[in-house]
């Protein structure tokens, strides 16, 4: 079943508003079957929302719309639909009475006249009742297709989806060998999409019928397997398969699925191998420890660290030697792997992890350019160290040190 | 001016991706009279996007497009809109060469040959020069009006929106008196929305033209100001008057305009009074380190600091003493003054800031619930400590605790 989706409020065209129902209602959709095959914003206008709603019913048939249906003025989405469907709009004297308990129970009386226009219904249209707030959901049927309204107030629109408007999908797919749309995302780090592309090569060409996406980030790139139009157990098996045939091809680059964090992973490691863990960090000012203490339950494993920002806390709290880094620069592979030994002993830890890098936009010369970044792990007396250049501006650097420390502790601690 | 966006990509209309680039190309191109009048998202499929774009340029000439230009197959925009504009493709043999050098920056020799194809520029298009990623921006005009298309990655487009298409557009717009909406944030925090309303009061009836919308976050509540269809010069004027309007009702709350980062405030009152800085972090686990290291040029006034998650690390790299944790507990305000002392000394600054907390989710008791966080700073021999309980989950408890503790700071450096 092809949906499409209209999302209406001049808020959320200026850009004040981020439109966060769209993607929540595209993905409970997608659960039962209904694909969103074109999503349109517009603002408060009537004839904006009815070129919008008259085109996308004219190609699909099936329209949800959001927003629009609250009791101020720039409210109209309900009268415009209706017009479309050459539905008149009639008192229903049940709902005002539930709308005037409900303002009653509120301490309200009288309920306001500016909300007694959200118990006109446009005829023969089924109300979606709305416990969550005031303004009803609305599903209209007819010549020209099926158009669903809904409150544009995240928390109202979840709960009619949820209650109101998944059953009536359901039960519409019903017998018509009802398909879904599943996702699985392979995460991977310390490789770039193009590398990744040729390592993955013709295997792309076998994953059918599973999609491929590539979702490039600081913390490295996700591939997306999405599976559509197969009933529910077929696409698990269908996803299941993919990913099978795509995993040799991304070796030790790939950390996780769907939602995993790198720092979660390496944090299961450590606790699986008894291990406990110390950083030291130059460039990234705090953001590995702060990587690792998101992870619930952190302290299991993680002791501490030295931020290491300043030449001389290398020297007096990590006991880098001054001489090291007048010879090397503090950007170096001694340095790193001094600082990875001094806070290794210092916290009295068996694995460490240590970064220093040049973040920009200032201090990078031409023999080391601003995202230069040397790092280091240990793991008793096992150490390695990387040297990697990052693009991007000072943040990016910062967060993909951060991602590129966990990933170089975490390719020690499977070996 | 009025503009349509055209937001591609399969992820976005699955609902796996929220689209954050359309609000804020929206917000950005209102600041110089461009108004965003409809809104399409279509998926990486030639024949949507096809449509998206010819329906979008008939209605209004003017078409901006995110997404669809990487160098994976599932990349198809440019090519679909150099069909609508009849520009056949042709390789730019200088963008490649650029290219060539940025892969060869990274050490990555050869150049993956996906890549080659991001050098393929529709015939008579203007190269928007991408120095943030590989896929440049593009910017066609022909019969069918104007297209931009630029790269959907967050981070690229906005900064090729500032760099290249904001000027081009107000040098289009020049002389059309056209209006335009702006918007000024007055940012607070250390105090609740009702209790910002309660102290702002009738204030807000007198800053019309301009209306006022209330965003709470981790960081504090930030006041929208905002002003539509008014000439560029008397919107800035009624924005002005507005803030004057409302910051005696702010008070010490008020840290700054916009997107001003507490941190940086903080880092810029450090810097004129000639401090140097340490932290000693407990519950926030680095975040306070990597707030200020995110201001660029920190190392003017940062030292650097001691992540002290285990109790053996407070006492041995911060002097901590143990009878000290024993009988008060390291959620202590005894606790949290010593690691302020501590690090003010072993690091030999003259400012610092201590955490101390319950982030959770476990151990929590009936006397120090989850989210209960002492905080201190030192500036010189002044000291001052704050005992909070913040609300939330894990993560909203360590940001709420590290914008807490830069506040603290903040107020203390203003004395």
């Amino acid at each position: 079943m092809d949906i499409e989706l209209v999302t209406i409020g001049t808020e959320l065209l200026l850009g004040f508003t981020i439109d966060t129902n769209a993607a929540e209602l595209a993905r409970v959709l997608a659960t039962v079957g209904a694909r969103v095959v074109r999503r349109t914003t517009v603002g408060d206008d009537p004839g904006d929302i009815d070129r919008a709603m008259r085109d996308a019913l004219t190609r699909t048939r099936f329209v949800i719309a959001t927003g629009g249906l609250g009791p101020t003025r720039d409210d109209m989405t309900k009268k415009v639909v209706a017009a479309i469907f050459e539905a008149p709009l009639e008192l229903d004297s049940g709902y005002l009475e539930v709308l005037r308990q409900r303002f009653a129970a509120m301490g309200r009386v009288p309920m306001p006249e500016s909300n007694r226009s959200q118990a006109e219904i446009p005829r023969g249209a089924t109300v979606l009742p709305n416990n969550w707030g005031t303004a009803p959901g609305l599903w209209l049927e007819g010549p020209p297709g099926v158009a669903v309204l809904l409150p544009g107030v995240p928390n109202e629109m979840r709960k009619l989806v949820e209650h109101e408007v998944v059953p009536r999908i359901r039960e519409k797919g019903k017998g018509k060998g009802e398909t879904v749309v599943r996702s699985l995302t392979l995460r991977t780090t310390g490789i770039g999409e193009s590398s990744l592309a040729a390592q993955i090569g013709e295997r792309e060409d076998r994953i059918q019928p599973a999609t491929l996406a590539y979702l490039p980030s600081v913390n490295g790139v996700d591939l997306r397997l999405t599976v559509s139009n197969l009933p529910a157990e077929a696409a698990d098996t269908a996803l299941k398969r993919a990913a099978a045939e795509l995993l040799p091809g991304l070796r030790a680059h790939y950390y996780g699925d769907d939602t995993t964090d790198l720092a979660a992973i390496v944090f299961g490691l450590l606790r699986d191998g008894g291990h406990t863990l110390a950083v030291a960090e130059s460039c990234t000012g705090g953001m590995l420890g702060e990587r690792i203490t998101a992870v619930p339950g952190a302290s299991a494993v993680f002791r501490g660290g030295v931020i290491a920002y300043a030449n001389e806390v290398k020297v007096a709290s990590l006991g880098v030697s001054l001489a090291l880094i007048n010879e090397h620069g503090a950007v170096s592979e001694p340095v790193v792997r001094a600082m990875a030994t001094g806070v290794s002993e210092r916290f009295g830890v068996d694995t460490s992890i240590a970064v220093t890098g040049i973040a920009g936009p200032d201090g990078g010369t031409a023999e080391k350019p601003v995202g230069t970044v040397w790092l280091a792990a240990r793991v008793q007396d096992r150490e390695q160290v990387m040297k990697r250049r990052f693009l991007g501006e000072r943040d990016e650097v910062r967060a993909r040190s951060a991602q590129a420390g966990l990933d170089l502790l975490r390719h020690m601690l499977r070996q």
